[in-house]
């Protein structure tokens, strides 16, 4: 008996650890539901509820905020310093300490002055596109830059504020990794579009030109969902303007968008979405609301979704497995062959300006462009006035192209006007660690590829599941990578990778 | 410019106003976002998702709690007694001190203990109504009596406690004038249905029997929508298995449901919730989040929807204008007249048993029979084990009917399996106060019939939005009526207008 009760004081939590537990549940649910109401105004929201929309969310933003920063947060948090807890007890109270001490560095106002910026920079940055002006958006980007970093300064004003703002995506990968996966991703490709350039490889692109029918296309885009494992009764597809995946390990739902010319397109991106969801579907139940229950960054959740759209969507073997389905659904391409249907989904835009119609090697240079001019624009490096023609001389230094107008060049993506700086590096660093992941998974798993073109999917979820999603944020991002492969987060897998795919398809 | 001073000295209102109308605003705001996770639940949510909806939902009521409890609702409500203030901040103060009270009488522990009851209940509810055996629920009954009326006693010891759970439904209308209304409807109505069954009238009933599909059906109910001015930029037809409405005035939307054997009662219902969300589309936007944007209660609002689906879709002219519409999707009732229909949506169901397939005449009977029960549960005048037998009692004295089942008799209905006593009443008072409405809007609106035959809703939207809508709760509910038509509420209107159309219908 002595030793039972010896045992439960060793794992019973301080009472102060299971108070902080609820306050975090509590504040958990409360941006969930904010989650869904995001989600219904993406989907579902008819045009007019806009303005209760904005009002609800943010009186969730604020109450949740304010639960966040209540003095008693901080109160067991000091309670707890430096007490005896197991190490997924750790792990949770190093992450609630993060977000606490982060969202009580920051002044409400501030966040508040950054959010209104927001609606008006979104307003001036859509005109702007529209109307191929730039400086009509200057202004804002100027105004999102001083205040970004006004707010890495509260956050802590010794530190590179471009390093601060990216934490605020990856809170546990260092900058510093950052930019070295990013140098060397461009050190690769670089020289390798030059090359496919300059190849005289003869891809068979024009297999699936035609006109694909919407509700065709949706059809196949849920047989594909069935295909890789989606379990309906835990999620839903719907169509929004931009695909989106949201949810929680109960109920995580994905969107695609249709476009009557580019089936191949719609596939990738509701495969994409699915490794989303998958991995939100995959997070502990019983840990909801808690770090534990909690993905983990960005690059993490991308890795998922450009596992299961890259690795997965665009191998020979998957189109083996569904080629036969597509055919089905169009019989106007019975011809097409898996080669036909592999080179399709692989071919490489070297002449294409726009990110995200990019293929999988082009897209890290559109990424590396960016992270180059957030990062110097936030460092005080390059002033705002400068962005179109450092844009244009990077793409035509990266890519062999030079964007004719700014609508094409440094206006197209929305991220900017939201002040978001430090996001699009997670893009490039998720396909990495996929390419990472995928080749220790390879390694583990018997004929992944012959399970791949057999529908058979399930060692692939158990790896995943078992070394990526059940673990939530109870590991640092490095961590968990170098628990899934034995290595640290590197980009070699992924060289690796595309130069063996894109070396066979190019003959370079 | 002394004048201009102590004008705005005047209007402007004390701090203390402003600052409470803030926090008013903020838990409206997070009480409507529940409401979103409320639809999302019953439309689109799946199976899935309960358990993180209902930490959700549940994490957004205590917090909405909270904010209405904290002590700083009560000192600003206190600092504002007494204060001169215009007549609609004086009734802006009354239903936020009525919330605030109620709220901070009842102990949070309670208000818990009465949801989970209702979830267990629920259940037992469900399994206790396919067996048909009510002693299975019961005991769940008893507890529901016993917290409701230990809800009430917190609320106020000195009273009827059904008076004051009636109160959570409709605030200002007192339970003696419900109760005389639903005695005279009683009165009314008992010998009208008995001589309509003694009755030789031969209505058209079957001229719309047959298959009609759901898609054709849904295509309808879209169309009647649109008919009578439903504004799809703000709002949606989906379907449920419970016909709702849910939203507030810029984006209310409504389901409906489909039957394949009756696409007259679609068509009813999906114009009945139309009715609802008309009535909050036409609150005040600018006042959204206060109780000058907000319904006034639930007979007002079952007014609107009574109106619309009995006063309009249940006229002859309604069909003058909509029965090519419904032929032209059903061509196989090209032979019915707009008196078949009219007969068909008329017809008297005078042996039904369930309330929710009941017609406009044994409705009201149907809730007399649950109003008296209830009534009685609550005071004590009734112990529950005795439901059974008075239910079947009260059916064969007031409807000529007697339940074979409780199944069929006091199992029916899913209300009080949550505890909701006082609700029932509400449908017939909406009822009564609807005909009250819409024979003031005939007096005043020049050739109403014609234009509904025309499809002409202009004047009836105008003079229920001049009169009901705009409003929200800025009236009590008596005096809205008396503002809207010169009387107090009673049950003359109503019985006038049974009398008239049912005495022709059936040559009474």
């Amino acid at each position: 008996m002595a030793t039972e009760a010896a045992a439960d004081d060793a794992t019973d939590a301080p009472e102060a650890y299971e108070a902080l537990l609820d306050r975090v549940r509590r504040w958990n649910a409360v941006g969930s539901a904010a989650g869904v109401l995001g989600w219904d105004q993406q989907v579902m929201m008819p045009e007019g509820g806009t303005p209760a929309r904005s009002k609800q969310l943010s009186a969730l933003s604020s109450v949740r905020h304010d639960m966040i920063t209540d003095e008693e947060t901080g109160e067991l948090l000091d309670a707890l310093d430096g007490a005896e807890l197991t190490d997924e007890r750790e792990a949770v109270l190093r992450e609630v300490r993060r977000e606490y001490e982060r969202a009580d560095a920051v002044p409400v106002e501030l966040v508040e002055e950054i959010s209104e910026t927001g609606s008006e920079a979104l307003q001036a940055w859509e005109e702007a596109k529209a109307e191929d002006d730039f400086e009509a958006f200057a202004p804002y980007l100027e105004k999102h830059v001083e205040l970004k970093r006004e707010y890495a300064e509260h956050i802590d004003p010794d530190r590179d504020p471009y390093a601060v703002l990216f934490e605020e995506y990856e809170p546990c990968l260092s900058i510093g990794r950052a930019e070295s996966i990013l140098e060397e991703l461009r050190e690769t490709l670089v020289p390798m579009i030059d090359a496919i350039r300059e190849s005289d490889a003869d891809l068979a692109v024009d297999t699936f030109e035609g006109t694909f029918p919407e509700d065709e296309q949706e059809a196949l885009a849920r047989e594909a969902l069935e295909l890789v494992g989606y379990d309906f009764d835990r999620g839903r597809l719907d169509v929004s303007s931009h695909p989106f995946t949201s949810g929680n390990q109960f109920d995580c739902r994905v969107t695609t968008r249709f476009d009557e010319s580019d089936p191949l397109g719609a596939i990738g991106s509701t495969i994409h979405e699915y490794g989303h969801a998958q991995y939100v579907l995959g997070l502990p139940r019983e840990e909801w609301g808690t770090p534990l229950g909690d993905d983990r960054d960005l690059s993490v959740h991308e890795s998922q979704s450009r596992l299961w759209e890259n690795h997965v969507g665009r191998s020979r073997a998957f189109w083996e497995l569904f080629l036969p389905r597509f055919k089905e659904r169009f019989p106007e391409t019975e011809e097409a062959t898996v080669e036909d249907a592999y080179e399709a989904v692989n071919q490489v835009y070297e002449d294409n300006l726009i990110r995200v119609e990019a293929d999988e090697l082009t897209y890290h240079l559109h990424i590396v462009v960016r992270f180059e001019i957030e990062r110097d624009l936030v460092r005080g490096d390059l002033a705002v006035e400068d962005v179109p023609e450092v844009w244009n001389d990077k793409y035509e230094r990266y890519l062999g192209i030079r964007p004719d107008t700014d609508s094409e060049g440094c206006l197209q993506d929305i991220h900017w006007s939201h002040g978001n700086f430090g996001y699009f590096p997670t893009y490039s660093l998720g396909s990495v660690m996929a390419a990472q992941l995928f080749e220790a998974a390879e390694e583990e798993i018997d004929d992944l590829d012959a399970k791949v073109a057999d529908g058979d999917f399930d060692d692939l979820q158990a790896w995943l599941g078992e070394n990526v999603h059940r673990h939530g944020s109870r590991y640092e991002t490095n961590e968990l990578v170098e628990r899934a492969t034995g290595e640290a987060l590197s980009a070699d897998a992924f060289t690796d990778y595309v130069e063996a795919k894109y070396g066979e398809l190019y003959g370079l």
